[in-house]
């Protein structure tokens, strides 16, 4: 028997493949689905069934096209409102043999409703679970957020306590294999560590420690979440079954015209943030590779034609699957030749970077038409707040744009510079023109304060 | 300006990536395409046209379905009778700008009516060619066949005569790139180099050195060549434009069961002949994966349900990616544990090598039912006979079988024992039972005779 | 924090880099240890500690080379007697923090005097071990051999009870990390999966769950256990500190004159044993390529000059890696074209397979000079004896060859005729003659009798 | 017969494998020669032979390592004066077989005293050259530079005049392989293009149609090369002999006080010219990873301790390899973390990039203390000149910086803002404040212009 680990980077996605004996079942798998099938192949295993923790609403699932591929079955929870379409709905209890592995199911509701956790047994070594499929129920270090219906907050949040109740019944030596890990944002507490147990996150999981029903719900109520509007765009693919990749990973290559004449809606910038900030093409959006699942769903419009700025195609190609698992499929081109560009007689951008010492002087002057303009999460803005700066969330920027005045200067800052470089990428293309960004950031200032 | 090329093996085919300045153009795709795209991509270039230099009667072009990847536009000679469907009609003298590339078509017929060649030209250095795609009118060391069309044998033959002409005009300067290379079957004198130029051709080809057209054409209308069944499901299918490979080219592993319960019309074994000498699948043609571009298309049917008996699923997987560039898309999966299915009750068979001691102690013996049969090229055995031995090509079994006689005992034999190898499986298939294979065969024969 | 798990086939050892904010250490590292380098660079880590759980017997370490590269520290248990030479010797309690992991050294002896297991514990969610190395002291539903001190069998075999309580009281949420997995001959009761817990194993493993030490002591006394003669050497090489492998892996290519001249000790055939079976170099050795870890220590002495036979140098090279993995250095090439030396006149052998009904038959026939020699090991015969059958364990031909008659026919079996085609190969390298393999084996037997 | 072109990015260089029948040849290694033993051996080829075509003063030969791994010969030119260590002297019409490739060496001196070509001849069609090694006598589009024997300047350059007169005499069918391609520096005239023949060459190669020696003397006497202080000590290397790679190519990752802390004499920062304008440590060098070649030689001394500033640890470990090919071994660490360094407190310094608008106005401005610094080859700033800006070349800023005023602004240029940024970063580390880069440089202004 054995589990493969299937990590998407950005989206700190995990997906599995756990096999025996020949045939083997994927657990919450990606769009880009064909890796799992010659995984399972060249392991000698036929996929016969793709689970499904939960209905996706961070990516597109590949569950639709794996099953066509491969003739498996897909499992579902049950979403009696809206019933995925190319799934079976299966409930407590139901089980499946693959090889000498055993899958009951678990329903977990809290996350979202048909959430499902996936206890694992080996038939050959029957006594208690030896692994459990967590979903978005159970993370090690955190738990599921459960803020996605609203009106409904106290209601799931205890939901979401009676499955993590379910789970803990596994027993302490269940291997917990959760659909996130470190460097998500789908958990605030996450640890940097993927590999964890029962046992261990009850003993150590500030969540799974509240012990009191009433007292959870009141946590979960209380925690701050950020819901990008690409979130809905993925319910609803996820629920009629996604279409498959594009045969080719790699954008067309484009040259100084064809990006010009690209026709494109967005420019994306997917160099790092300090070669956005030594020049970039005008209008550009800055999201460097790496940051691209976790912000362009707040900016970009589901039918958008984008073109990429990259430093090499091979970076243009991670950039183009990261914008495609997120629904985002109309990538016209990558164009990676910006300072050949400028040669050539192109314009550039700058959007420069300051330090902490510019940044104290500046507040210092007092000017009247300058903002220390905050972008970090509203927990961080607690746990550190820097007085002298005006608080927007880098992603509700997407519409609040629209408050800040635009014959204003900004200087943006957030934890370090990142955030803060997408989100002056992004006033620029609004049409601000005094805009530069506080590398360093809280990170700088706290440094410099200390 | 760079030309890469493509080999692909089995077939010993040559495709190439020609590319400057962002774009370029691919010469005779594989049916399996997505890698041409791949790399002119990570090159940053666009594929813009592919270029055929006649309609491949020996593999699936990949022309169709990579003008649909790629909107690139395909040129193809004049086939009045079966125009491509997928192409434009070009002719001599049209011509082409990839960057500082110039191709130029030459029309060169006498392999086929439709075949052309593209003459290079780099529009910076622009005295003379300095390469030329050949297709199959000129190989390093051979020229083209010209038995395709065989009651216009003299006549195709004189076209070829001329159209090496056209090739030679282009000067000694000229490096050329013919569409086979060494290993390949398509020419029997090809040299195992795959780079020349029209002067060294002029030079040492022993075709390009008949300067008599009569002579040209009496030697090649003297020549034997074969043409395996398929072929002409090749050409039926490169009129249409072939369709896309599977997006896992992997093939399903089967356990035993599942090999059992296959329906196969065909078992085919891809280990090494010597594997298939220790123990087989009762009923399997020996193919190692190395052979099936050059003999499965003599004894598969299109439509054939086939199961790949392999080593392992990464020969599995090379054997049906071969299968399928021939038009063989019907593999149901593959099986890779021939010892641990015998260990699991399964019958199996064995298709003993004697060696050339034994086989002349049998003719001396000289026993009424056996017969020493020879699968070489009718070629091959007028160099060297095999006076004991009665002749039939190893291809040509896929009917003359029917011309023997299941209650004799057969012992074949090739160069070396491999197309013997082959050709016993094939018997045995057709319920011989009394098959062995001499290995070592008439190198072996020769070596004892001196 | 990362764990990511090496695994060696052919030994199925587990090797574990585990890495933590820039950090790592390695666990048990193989010789061919530049990879451990390159992966922990990979992701941003330098090794600056190497934890070795015991003297390995069965495979030359590659701390001593990594401490080289790296500048990591290795640390051993204590053996007082003979001294690693590379390493500091540390104690139970001992502790070393890699980022946020802390790792606390157990003392754990039992399998060998110097072993340690190393408890894993993450210092921001410290409560409880998240796992432990266990090396050779616990796997997944096995525990380690307790021979290799023969004369205190009983004191050793009652440390290892003692060092499992240890491990116990770590707690059912502490994950293992064994030294050996799924494939591994070190325990023939391990499980074919390579995660588990500490609560898992106490609930399921048969001697985790044995709770009376003396009970215990009595089940490991009774045990059997092989130890091939190569084990020593390991054990002289790893307190020693071992040599790096070469710089290239792949072995020098041969053509059959340099076969022929090679002066080759052993000739070793890494191919299948189907492939054997069908034709092989005149005394070559039967050891494909995953058998060679398990057996060629059986076979070979250190300094042997050996030449190997395969299907392809890719072959030749994983072959080659898992001869030096094991000390065997000399290998001076390899060949790959068994078929074209027979055409070239070269002389083969065959070492055929029979199967059931033939067997039986020479059973009912009760020749005089023909043996039926089993060669599985002594708990395979006592759970399913052939009666007919002569039993000798594979690798104790190695020596017990010498009571057998060359002049007799020998029918080699096993379990599926995989280890009978090495004892085959072994027995005609000795100049046996009539020698031939029982393919299925015990199992075809069974299913036959069913 | 193959020849397999293995191209070193960065410097442009061409080294070849030839092989057949299962023997091989190396012409002109690069120290990093594991993997032209590991290309022969997977296609079943032994190296015999390395073939020098004269002492490289650009990057470490590989060939003393190579013979050592290999056992392989060494054939180099007559060198009197410093005889080559590691190689045996060979002469006009010595000649060698490899397989049914015959090479004849051809004494062409003039790039160097002691440069060989190596005529490449199929002894299966052996009329006239298939082939030559033209190493740096004959380029595609260009010839070897005379520069090196600069008191010998007219007569080393007829000497080349009749080199390349010999290798005409091979015949306008011969392929050229030479030592450099498309991108090198060696050659101003070097065609974008790595294949060309004798005859093509001899029609469209400027110099190879300078018919009267005296004119070419001339011509090749008015050139202007540069010559960089590292080929020093390359030459004395290829002399005695070069040492191996480390078996591990990725440097040490080091966190921020590990950069610090490394006593590093040179900070290298090989992300792109906008990223190190974005921020960069303050005191980096600007050596993008594909400069690296072509720049550092100018600039570093052969003992200094580097530390590299990259995106990535993939881009440190492509750096390394670049500085240790040329010489520069003690890279003692890499750190990817530029953005966390400064959020952690790290300082860090601007070179900002500016447009034509703003350097005309400057110029308009006509300001004391400000200077335009063009850094372009003197026959760049010969073809198109720039009035206002004082002229060094980038190379010669490694001493002519002193005679720059640290306390003016400089804003340098070159033809499109690449070297400018290496400049730039030297004029900074040597302690220069006010500098500034002028992005387009020559390319903007012309467009601007126009």
């Amino acid at each position: 028997m054995i589990i493969e680990t299937i990590k998407t980077e950005g989206l700190s996605h995990l997906s599995y493949l756990i096999g025996s004996n020949g045939a083997a079942a994927v657990i919450d798998p990606q769009r880009d689905c064909e890796s799992y099938v010659e995984r399972a192949r060249a392991r000698g295993m036929q996929i016969t069934h793709i689970l499904e923790t939960h209905r996706n609403e961070d990516f597109i699932s590949g569950a639709a096209v794996l099953a066509e591929l491969t003739g498996a079955q897909v499992w579902h929870g049950p979403n009696p409102a809206e019933p995925v379409r190319y799934a079976q709905t299966v409930r407590e209890g139901d089980s499946l043999d693959i090889g000498s592995a055993r899958i009951r199911v678990l329903e977990t509701p809290g996350h979202t409703d048909d959430h499902l956790a996936f206890a694992l047994y080996d038939t050959e070594f029957e006594q208690g679970a030896v692994g459990v499929f967590t979903g978005d129920a159970l993370f090690v270090g955190d738990v599921g957020r459960t803020d996605f219906y609203p009106d409904r907050a106290r209601e799931v949040s205890g939901l979401l306590f009676d499955s993590l109740r379910k789970l803990e019944n596994l027993g302490d030596q269940t291997i917990i294999y959760p659909a996130h890990g470190a460097g998500s944002v789908c958990g605030a507490g996450m640890a940097d560590r993927e590999f964890s147990t029962i046992g261990h996150e009850r003993a150590n999981n500030p969540l799974m420690q509240i012990t009191d029903r009433e007292t959870f719900i009141a946590t979960k109520v209380a925690e701050n979440h950020y819901k990008p509007p690409y979130f809905s765009i993925m319910e609803r693919l996820n629920t009629e079954g996604g279409s498959a990749m594009p045969r080719v990973a790699v954008p067309v290559p484009l040259d100084l015209a064809g990006l010009r004449d690209a026709g494109a809606d967005r420019v994306i910038d997917t160099r790092s943030v300090t070669a956005f900030a030594g020049a970039h093409w005008p209008g550009a959006l800055c999201l460097p590779v790496g940051m691209i699942t976790a912000f362009a769903g707040w900016f970009l419009k589901e039918t958008d034609r984008i073109v990429l700025v990259s430093d090499s195609m091979e970076e243009a190609r991670a950039a183009a699957t990261h914008l495609r698992r997120t629904g985002f499929d109309n990538v016209v081109g990558a164009f990676t030749k910006m300072v050949g560009a400028v040669a050539n007689g192109q314009d550039f951008a700058l959007t420069p970077m300051v330090d902490v010492a510019c940044v104290k002087a500046r507040i210092a002057e007092g000017a009247d038409d300058w903002t220390l303009l905050d972008v970090r999460s509203i927990d961080e803005v607690e746990a550190y707040p820097i007085e002298a700066a005006r608080h927007i969330y880098v992603g509700h920027l997407n519409e609040q744009w629209r408050d800040l005045d635009p014959g204003r200067a900004y200087t943006v800052m957030c934890a370090s510079g990142a955030r803060a470089s997408v989100a002056a990428g992004w006033l620029k293309a609004q049409g601000f023109e005094r805009v530069d960004v506080f590398l360093g950031s809280a990170g700088a200032w706290k440094a410099d304060a200390e």
